[in-house]
């Protein structure tokens, strides 16, 4: 992972596969990991949104700027992360409606505007990622590059900063 | 969750999905979390199995008895869990063949017996697990369920212990 292009392309990779991953697991240094479902915003590849109700661990974690670990594992998609950054709280309702789901729409009976929603942003400092287009044989192979101290070919496993 | 039946339900549950989930990520006190491939043993539901090699950090790991965190986010198996155990290096060639697959082989010049192949029990001690037939919205059931301290209808989320 020493060659620019392919840092860059696995960075891209790690944002095409988290557009199309509905949940992680995200934990606090005072909160034990429990799944969240992430989305994002835009163009803009610095965060990660989570809709939750004011009143929740996640929401009182953001209100406190804490640090955040979100885990993703996900078979289909094949990406593998550790995403390391810190939690706030905004309100803007531009962002809010962007970010609007039929999921959300469900759950919250005043909709956008109901005085629970708690809009959460986790600004990525960091990620490890482990990405690839083959099936379990990979994790071998990652496996074996630690072992040997070899450099994967596939540019498959890196530390992102953001 | 006070209802023994539903427990052994997601219990039930929590193995089924396990048998079809591929992959996880597996943490020690020392070693970061990264992509592992579990495997399980006939009917034995005390343990996941991992076929790595000697002189990784997960071989060394499961030599000095380490504790070890493994968890799972999988969306196509609805399943999300943090599975807490300890691990050990087993040395058992029965064991070793019933669990041994295509893809340990095509890594393992030697086979099964290849003096690089470490396999490792990961014995579990407990296990927090949310599972579901829904889709994403069962992530806002669970924070509604955490908010109003409502217990969730469906044996979605509990802490199973083995």
């Amino acid at each position: 992972m020493k060659d620019h292009a392919t840092r860059s392309e696995l960075t891209g990779t790690f944002w095409d596969r988290m557009s199309d991953i509905n949940a992680g697991m995200l934990a606090t240094p005072t909160n034990r990991a429990r799944p969240m479902s992430h989305t994002l915003h835009d163009d803009d590849r610095t965060a990660l949104w989570f809709i939750t109700a004011h009143g929740t661990d996640i929401a009182d974690a953001g209100k406190s700027g804490s640090a955040a670990t979100y885990l993703v594992a996900c078979q289909r998609n094949k990406l593998y992360a550790t995403v390391e950054g810190t939690l706030d709280v905004v309100t803007d309702p531009k962002t809010l409606d962007d970010l609007w789901s039929p999921i959300a729409d469900a759950w919250f009976e005043g909709g956008q505007k109901d005085p629970d929603v708690c809009l959460v942003r986790m600004t990525l400092s960091k990620a490890e990622v482990w990405a690839t287009d083959g099936g379990a044989k990979f994790l071998y192979e990652i496996a074996k590059a630690n072992l040997t101290e070899a450099t994967p070919d596939m540019g498959e496993h890196a530390v992102l900063t953001f």
